[in-house]
């Protein structure tokens, strides 16, 4: 069975040294001392590893069952989420007001990164209900905030998010799910939505139902939409459950992964709801939560591919096939073990070097998040928005390419399910789906935020990148990064001018261009990053660091980053300027 | 339920137009008449669609069970089975002398294609047998082929390969498996072999295991292990089935995909086997069909990832969800279909300029096999030696890329099993695995295959792009073909040269490089099968062609491939000429 233990060096190098987050000037970052998040994340660490990491292979071979309505969880899923709430992981980030421990974003995401990397299926229902924990502490009334809050945080009970409908995922303007008014400002609910994770389970004493629907008479198509929180159990003025609402589970569907958690169809048949927010204002009110879900998936990516890697690892030392070509490593036994051979090196390399560069640029991101948030920072929020479909589809594209590769590393083993390779490759698949799918991500960035604000917010990425090659521009040892680092970076300005100037005159010029660009743009981000992380190694090994193989490792990584991964730029670009012409060449009955 | 249509007029049209088999100057290919082939293609394309892609969804959802030592089947297999066997589809080029039908290899592939296609699992059953008869046909005595080959040129019985055991795939020195010789010449094999397709199965009369084992006091490692018939009923001198023989199965593999043919744990306990060609020439014997049996797992990688995009091509045609930029598609209905964003449309020719490049290069294998040995050519075989790793290592991994995409066009659809595309992509990922992984394949093409016969197929191979490229030279339309190819082929020789010199100070130069020239190695294949189809199919409307949009979405198809593909070769360069220093950087326990 494969096993999890939680990178909390890497994780506190990049919060301690490369963001430096205590002395950040962001509003309780200054509780983010060393020795805090350490504790921390020794303890998430803990659970995590201890907890939830062997109760993953469970969670996909049992999957959930729907009998007469109730879902039913997997062996252990019950005990570990009573540990998980107890240990008071849920409510990490969350408003004190409500029972939250009021950390920042960026400590929220460390520590969930490891719940995702120990157990993707198990963490969903915790990430699910703190999205509706976050739409209700934005968007709620008075009443309803206090009415629904503090059990969301303390995970008592648990939330969903209902967007989807048999006929439509990424275009909800095609909505069918009606809310009814009724006299009592209430209003019925009818409708079906699927895919709905977590959608109904054992494990909690209520589940909160956020729910889009279209209110009759509205505008129509995507304006007139709205969100309704719609309990599984009518919450009286106790504000304890009660009567059962007209919600219910009618199907589960069969998944290539994550079985740990259902994805439920969910039917309204006049339920009752209350609308949270304004009339119409549905989508804007998913979209103040957009960038931190979005971020999460991102996440998730970095998350899969770590424990994915770890295990390759593993296998990597143990397995004896063949010998090094350059003279046996292991003389006494039968063969050396598959980490000696340069391929299983690269291999293991690209997980490494991509690994570790997306955790700082999650991290980062998580910081924007809370400078946005905690500083009212309008530059922060711009770029963050700028890069949230980057840090979702392309961390979540590679992530995936990254769980296969881990896989290959046991050969045939890497098939068997028994081996759990198979499980981390299907759960991280979906990453590239949910929380829109990688496609609609790359849309967003090349159709929606480099143009938002006048293209400020991309030029803003542009002169971080200069000023930091400006900044070393006489550190002879820091060449090796920054010369790459700006090839990369000029390769992009190339893109963007040419998306800029041929989208003007057609749109499918940008279109076509999408996914090749995020994945460019994604690049230079963890170019980005690896200089960054290359120059705090490099500064730690001049000033006589304690543990010198620790930085020189990640020196060594950011120049594999640099010479294997950032020669894809060009060929992005190379794609992108051959524009629209072939990509619609063919007649739609043509394929 | 995913459907599957028989491509027969893109297969005619490689056979016909680009490969021109009927006018080759190959023994038996004089009839190959279009007629001849089309109408086998017809037939093949009927009952692959009717009869086996309708099981393709059983096979994998009831999987195959073991009971008291028996392992049954998913329903509707054996009727199917006998609907195959009974149509003569198990020895199309099988010898007329055992009852073949003697037809080349690139018939055979271009039916087996279709096999893969509609359902991998079940027609595997078949391809091992075929494995079989190759081995026993080649290297079986005379009363051995008469004793075994007809029953398997029918399937009446099947056959299966036994190579791997617990502790070794790739490195077949470490076999623990061993053959004692006995007085009346027979051998008593003992050991366990694992991931053995079609072990125990109950749609045969008898089942013919192949069996690598080592004889006691032979040489150390490889060179002293030999190849064993092991039947599973003993075969009396009247030729029927007898006794059982003490090989069992003890338990089959819970994997990813493929779950309509059992992954068995055999058991020997004694068994008794004849020997099968030279005692400790076993690995020599495997080797002789190792060309053939690769190219059709590299068939395989195609034939996913067409029947994934066949079904995504349906399903961008009718989903409806958001609207063409340029212009409502669908201006009567609530959206356009998937199949006008350009994303999606990249998407979509990213697969078709794989599949029908990666189609054309297979069967031109697959015209070299039968070069090689009806005409005794050793150039052929020397130049498929060569390619056989890049068909089987890039031909896999691409068509796994592409399934994967293919999936993505579903959305969420995608991940849910019901549709289908999940199993394209889990029974897809066995390819890149099996019959040597792809990175053995990596290794084979430079550590042996690039060296052979002092470089001199490489060689042949450069010769034969710049033959094309000069023969196209005044050909003003070609230009836009043979100008990538050019470059491409020369980015190809660079990486040759580096890999050369720089091999030979440090081997480890070399094979850090390997994936990445496999790669490249690939796409220059590609891209001279586009510019070939690309000429051909500029000839045919040059000629008014009865049906001349067919062969302008060729050439517009060619076109992607060069605009869109070809650029991933200069990626490839970069990477390898990086050498081995930043791959082998860190100390293998700095993981």
């Amino acid at each position: 069975m494969p096993s999890y233990i939680a990178p909390t060096k890497d994780m506190a190098f990049v919060l301690n040294e490369v963001l430096d987050v205590y002395k950040t000037d962001i509003p309780g970052y200054n509780e983010l001392e060393a020795d805090f998040t350490g504790a921390v994340l020794e303890e998430a660490g803990r659970i995590t590893g201890q907890v939830l990491a062997p109760l993953n292979m469970v969670g996909d071979t049992e999957g959930c069952t729907l009998e007469n309505g109730v879902v039913r969880v997997p062996t252990g899923f019950q005990d570990a989420f009573d540990q998980v709430r107890k240990g008071g992981w849920t409510g990490l980030d969350c408003d004190p007001e409500y029972g939250g421990q009021g950390m920042p974003c960026v400590m929220a995401t460390a520590v969930a990164e490891m719940f995702s990397s120990s157990n993707q299926a198990f963490a969903m229902y915790q990430s699910l209900t703190h999205g509706a924990y976050s739409a209700i502490r934005t968007h709620g009334t008075k009443e309803q905030k206090s009415r629904y809050l503090p059990n969301l945080v303390s995970c008592a009970w648990t939330g969903t998010m209902n967007l989807t409908e048999p006929h439509c995922g990424t275009d909800l303007g095609l909505m069918r799910t009606m809310a009814v008014p009724q006299e009592d400002g209430s209003y019925k609910i009818s409708g079906q939505k699927i895919f709905i994770s977590a959608g109904e389970h054992d494990m909690a004493d209520n589940i909160i139902h956020l729910v889009l629907a279209k209110i009759p008479g509205g505008p129509e198509g995507i304006k007139g939409v709205s969100l309704f929180i719609v309990p599984k159990l009518l919450v009286d003025d106790g504000d304890s459950p009660g009567v059962r609402n007209s919600v219910s589970c009618g199907r589960i569907e069969k998944k290539m992964g994550i079985h740990g958690n259902p994805a439920c169809a969910m039917n309204y048949d006049g339920a009752t709801g209350a609308l949270l927010g304004e009339e119409h204002k549905g989508m804007r009110a998913m979209f103040t939560m957009m960038n931190e879900a979005r971020l999460g998936v991102g996440m998730q990516g970095l998350a899969q591919a770590e424990v994915a890697y770890q295990n390759a690892v593993i296998y990597a030392r143990d397995r004896l096939q063949g010998r090094d070509v350059t003279g046996a490593r292991n003389p006494d036994g039968p063969a050396d073990p598959l980490i000696v051979h340069p391929d299983i090196r690269r291999n293991l390399m690209d997980q490494k070097s991509f690994i570790e560069g997306a955790r700082a640029f999650v991290y980062w991101g998580a910081v924007m998040i809370d400078r946005a948030r905690r500083n009212e920072d309008a530059e922060a929020e711009g770029l963050i928005s700028l890069l949230t479909p980057i840090i979702k589809g392309f961390l979540t594209d590679v992530g995936y390419d990254m769980t296969v590769q881990a896989q290959q590393v046991y050969g045939g083993h890497g098939y068997i399910e028994e081996w759990g390779m198979s499980q981390f490759t299907r759960d991280a698949r979906v990453t590239m789906i949910y929380e829109g799918a990688n496609g609609v991500q790359a849309l967003d960035l090349v159709g929606r935020k480099l143009a938002a604000d006048g293209g400020k917010h991309v030029m803003a990425f542009f002169d971080l990148v200069q000023t930091f090659i400006a900044e070393n521009k006489d550190n002879e040892a820091m060449k090796a990064f920054t010369g790459p680092l700006r090839e990369a970076s000029n390769t992009l300005q190339d893109a963007d001018i040419y998306l800029r100037q041929n989208g003007m005159k057609n749109p499918n010029h940008r279109l076509a261009g999408a996914t090749d660009f995020m994945h460019l743009f994604g690049h230079v981000c963890l170019g980005l990053m690896w200089a960054h992380m290359a120059k705090v190694a490099l500064k730690a090994l001049d000033g006589n660091a304690d543990d010198p193989a620790f930085y020189k490792n990640k020196v060594a990584t950011a120049r594999y980053y640099m010479a294997r991964r950032l020669p894809a730029c060009r060929m992005h670009l190379a794609r992108i300027r051959s524009g629209a012409d072939p990509v619609m060449a063919l007649g739609t009955d043509s394929f």
